[in-house]
Parts: C-alpha cells; sequence; structure tokens
C-alpha cells in the first residue's frame, strides 16, 4: 500500500512552469511542457506525467542535453506533408509545434502528415492526436522509445514502448481517444510490483532468456517486456509489428534513430526520438455532424449491449481518462509520497523549491490500479 | 490431420476467372478478383483465398447481391482525399482502385487517404497497402468485416476482426508487410480445432457469457473471439481499442456500415463493408534509398539479435509470406481437400467444371499449422 498526497492541478502546473523557466525554457515553452506532463496526470497516466520532471526533462536541460531555445525546422514540404528537424528541442514544444502545423496543412489539403526528427520524450501521445478534435479533425500521434520490448522470439529490448494515439470526435459522446503503448504494460508497471513484493501476472514479460517470467526482478535485471498478445500463441508478433510500425514512422521516415539507438532519457546522450503526426478533415469524407452521429451509434451499439458476466461497464476509449480529468481537475491530483520526495529533491537541485501544500491525502494499492 | 491437393497457380487462376466470368464479370475484372484472391493462398493467408470463391462471392453475384459492373462514384475529394462510394460492387474491384486513386493522389500531394463504403469483402488487406511499395511509397489499408469479436467485458460479437494492413519498402531486405486482424484469430482457426476435436489454446475466445473458453463449440455456439491481447489482465481492450479504431477509418469515416451493422457475406443482405486507404510517398519526407538503407539497419538489429531459449530466428513482418509465396509460385498451392471439394460444387453449381489436375498431394495438421 502506498500513501498518495492530493495537489491542486493549478499549483502544479504553476510549478512546473517556475522549474521550467528556471532552467531556461521561455515563458510560453515552459506552459507547453507543464500543460502536456499535466495532461498525463489528469488522465490518470501518471507514468507520463509530473514523475518524469527531473529525470527526463529538468536532468536533461541542466546537463545541456536539450536546447530550451530550439525550433523546429522544415527538412521537406508537400502539399499535404512535412518533414521536421526538432533540433534537439523539448518534445513536447516540438510536438505541439508540429502537430499545429500539421492541422494547418489539412486544413487546405484535406489529411496530412508531419514527422520529427532529432526530438526528446514528448509526454503522452494522446495530447497530440486530441488536439486535432476542436478543429472538426482526427488526429493521429505515434512516438518511438528507448528500447524496452523483445521481438516475438528475441529475449533482448530492441524496440520502444512506441505509443499509437488517435482521437476522433462524437457528437453527444465523448470523443474516441486511443492512447495505448504497444507492449502489454509499461516497465514502470514491473518496477511498481517489484516494489511490493507481487509477483506479475502471467503473460507480461520475458526473462534474459526470453521465456516468460513473473518476477519483476528478471525482467529488471536483463529480461525485456512482452508486445501486445505476449507469446506467439497468443500472437504477440502482432503488437510486435504494432511496435515495429510505429519506429518505421516516427524513427525511419523521419530520419531520427529507431530500434535499440533510441537514446534513454535518463542516459547522458542525444536520444534523437522522433515523431509522427497526422490530421484528417471530417468534412473531407462526409458530413462531420453525420460523422459524429455514427459515431454516438457506434458507441452506443457497444455500451448498450450484453456484459460478460461479472461486468457491469462496456468502456469507450478514453472515457475513464475524460471522467479522471474532471474529478482530478476538480479534486485535485493525487501523487505517491515517493513523488513528491523525488519534486523536493528536484526543486532542491534547480533552485525552485517544491512548497505546496497538499490539499488531501489518500492511501492506494499501486500493483493493482490504474495503468 | 487433413489431406491437402496441389494445384499450379496458374490453372486456379485461369479456373478463377472462368468461375467469375461465367457469373457476369467483365474480364479485366475477373482477373483482378481472381489476382487478390490468389495473393491470400499464396501469402498462406487461405482463409482470404479461394476458399472463399463461392461463399463469399459466386453466391452473392448469382444472387444479385454484388453488382459486377458498379463502378466507384465520387462523393467528396481534396487536394489529398477522396471519399468514393462503391456502389455495391466486388471489393477487390473497388479496393484496388481506390488504392489506385490513392497513389495518384500522394503523388502530386505528397500523402493521401481515401475511404470507400457499400463495397463487399475485399480479400486481404495486405494486397492493397503493397500496391505502394513499386510507387516508393508506404501503402496503408484497413477494412471492417462482419461482427465476431467482443469488447472487452461484453460477451457479444459486436466488432469484425478488423484488419490493419501496412507496408513499406526496404532496400535489399524484404519490405516491412504488417498484415494483422485485430483480433488473436481468426474464427476459421476455431473451427479448425473444433473439426480437429482439438482443445484451444487458453485466451483466444470467450463463450456466450463472456468467459475464457478453450471449447470450440462453445465460441462457435454463441461465443465470440478475443481482441489482440486478450484478457483485460493482458491488456486486451487495447485490441480492442484497435479494432474499434479500424471501425471508426473504415466504416464510419466512409459512411459505409459499423460494428455489429457489418453484414456477413454469407448472408442474403448488402454487405456495407467500407475500407481505408492511405498513401504516402517516401521521398516526402527524406531520401527514399536513406529511408530503405535505415529500414535494412532496422531489420538487421531484430534479425541478428539473441533468440530466446529454443527459438533459431526472428521474423520481420512479410518476410515468411514473401518465402512461401516464391515457394507456391513454383511448387503449386495447396488445397485442403474440402476446399476442393466446395469448389467441385461451385463450379458444378455455376458452370465452370473444377476439372484441374492436382500436380501433388500433402497431409498436415491443419490445427497446429499455419493462420
Amino acid at each position: 500500500m502506498a500513501r498518495s498526497y492530493v495537489y491542486n492541478a493549478q499549483d502544479l502546473f504553476d510549478f512546473m512552469v517556475r522549474f521550467f523557466r528556471k532552467l531556461g525554457v521561455p515563458k510560453d515553452r515552459a506552459e507547453i511542457t507543464a500543460e502536456i506532463l499535466q495532461s498525463a496526470d489528469l488522465r490518470g497516466v501518471s507514468s507520463h506525467g509530473i514523475i518524469r520532471l527531473q529525470t527526463y526533462y529538468g536532468n536533461r536541460l541542466q546537463k545541456g542535453l536539450i536546447d530550451p531555445l530550439a525550433n523546429n525546422e522544415v527538412i521537406r514540404e508537400t502539399p499535404a506533408s512535412l518533414s521536421l528537424d526538432g533540433k534537439n528541442g523539448l518534445g513536447q514544444v516540438a510536438g505541439k509545434d508540429a502537430m499545429l502545423r500539421c492541422i494547418e496543412k489539412a486544413k487546405t489539403s484535406g489529411v496530412a502528415m508531419v514527422t520529427v526528427r532529432n526530438s526528446n520524450h514528448y509526454g503522452i501521445a494522446g495530447y497530440y492526436a486530441m488536439m486535432a478534435l476542436e478543429h472538426d479533425m482526427i488526429g493521429i500521434s505515434f512516438t518511438n522509445s528507448q528500447p524496452l520490448v523483445a521481438p516475438t522470439f528475441g529475449k533482448n529490448r530492441l524496440l520502444g514502448t512506441n505509443p499509437i494515439a488517435v482521437a476522433a470526435p462524437a457528437f453527444s459522446e465523448k470523443p474516441f481517444v486511443l492512447d495505448m503503448a504497444t507492449s502489454i504494460v509499461p516497465i514502470g508497471k514491473v518496477t511498481v510490483f517489484d516494489k511490493a513484493g507481487d509477483q506479475l501476472p502471467e503473460g507480461w514479460a520475458v526473462d534474459s532468456d526470453g521465456k516468460p517470467t513473473i518476477e519483476p526482478k528478471s525482467v529488471l535485471n536483463g529480461g525485456a517486456l512482452f508486445p501486445l498478445g505476449g507469446p506467439e500463441i497468443l500472437r504477440g508478433y502482432k503488437g510486435y509489428g504494432l511496435a515495429l510500425w510505429v519506429d518505421i514512422f516516427s524513427g525511419v521516415l523521419s530520419g531520427a534513430a529507431f530500434g535499440k539507438n533510441v537514446a534513454d532519457p535518463n542516459k547522458s546522450t542525444n536520444a534523437n526520438v522522433g515523431h509522427f503526426f497526422a490530421a484528417m478533415r471530417l468534412d473531407a469524407f462526409r458530413d462531420p455532424d453525420e460523422f459524429k452521429q455514427d459515431m454516438d451509434a457506434l458507441f452506443q451499439q457497444l455500451k448498450t449491449a450484453e456484459k460478460a458476466i461479472g461486468q457491469d461497464r462496456i468502456y469507450i476509449h478514453g472515457e475513464k481518462e475524460f471522467e479522471l480529468s474532471d474529478k482530478y481537475k476538480k479534486e485535485g491530483i493525487p501523487l505517491l509520497e515517493e513523488v513528491v520526495k523525488s519534486l523536493q529533491v528536484a526543486g532542491e537541485a534547480v533552485g525552485v523549491p517544491f512548497d505546496l501544500a497538499a490539499i488531501g491525502e489518500i492511501v492506494i494499492d499501486p500493483a493493482h490500479s490504474g495503468n
């Protein structure tokens, strides 16, 4: 069991902005980065939120491994596509700029795609896909990441957890927001089980021989994550194929690093992460209101369908996260005690004390909740 | 164990063309349909090949449920997108025309996307994605299909096995060709186990209560397939999300049927299947040769990596299928005895006797081989 402290979302946002500004990040960029990190915490994807403030961003800014003033540069351009160089800037700044340009291009071309090379960890993929929604567009974003996943029949970490995010608007229903790592679980989930002294569910990961294991330490010490699907008999090669697809679009097509060459943000080397974005105007294909009404109809088919024994709800992707976000905006965001401590240490190191007053306290079982 | 007879690929192709022509399909369209059906058999995806000749196509043409003379009509057009109405024609004819138009549009726009509504089963998704390869483009195709998959926490068949296909060229290596159903296995695989009297591997499917089952009959009689990932603990909701994504792009965006409303091709109703296509010029993003060389490098990272205990090869998606295709073109295509019998019956019904001479005979264990 782990204690969490609850903080006001605006307070955390303001702290992150102060933190980034102290590290030489201009105000508007500090706000973009803080907003995207916080969007993860609000949506319950805490692995991609403020927990990474120092390790993935603060540390790297301090060491000169991320250029806080970099601007995306255009490498190639067609009527419906852009190839950008992120010039080793903040992933969130590069990503938001790239998706805005993608949306602009789609306004004139109907659909558009944009790649970014030479970037850094950009937070949750879903944020960028969701940027399309207010424009009556569908949004897509992929990114590659440091190697953690073994290919089918392999045993080493060769591919990232390479997420796929797709967002599409509905009418009365919440938008569809698929935002999924192409591994079964993130590595952080294995760490959580390890700390709790629990064994893993069968089928999440392999040991250093490439054999399925339920021992967290066997995964953390030289093992690897399974791609979605797990072993071959359950068609894990499909998840491996999805991870490879994301790497081809984010890494190879953009001209960034790929495969095992994508650097761990915790290491003192250039990351050269790559991203992929797409935007599609609904009215390029059909009447947008008709599209949204049919989205509602599809979701209603699913939500009103008979439930499996013991279940009382069928979810649409993104639905839980919208509900959590509403709740956390109102009631505050819970941060694990160890995250709070790491923020205190980070604040100390950077000279921006983490001195926020918690507005509440809760106790949860981290191995058996959330992502 | 099941007996298979081996036939010359060209002989089978010619038979299919004769079959379709007899049913009022013009020569060029008969050839397109036969070619795409045969591409499945050559690639070892026999579930989407000649086995469906009568049930998915012949039957429907005879009953007037598919219009052999239909042409795609443009509903909406932007510089980089097209929305087409297939006018209830053959899925293969509509699909190939749509992908050709998508490629043409990408030539001027850099990237392009095309949807098709009011179509029929189009065979393997991979064929259309692969059409992009010879143009130095990446190709994508999705299609929806009749409901067979239960959403996470549901128990009914609400979504198709909705495949995702992505093809991207390499330099010396074979192209990357991901062509995957978003369910763990197709329903035909469950039928094969049932006929063999075998139990299913754990985690493929659910019974009519939505509970995981290893009894083929429990799946076939009111049960459903699991999406990729399987149960919630193994993140089957990601596979459910992928199936929903494919349905949104193929069904909702195109204006076709979606969810449980996509008709089974075996039934005497309009299918209103929807397809989605995309094409992306490599040189819109970077130098095509550099792209292809990096594809080789990525594949080499994977193929030369250490193997899991007991394994001797790591595959890239499409590699096995290219090898099989070369073999079958040379040595002939094996058809299960029961498939041969069904072709004899179909030929009889249509007035085009299946009188080909087998060039060989093999015996395989269908429950434990192939897809």
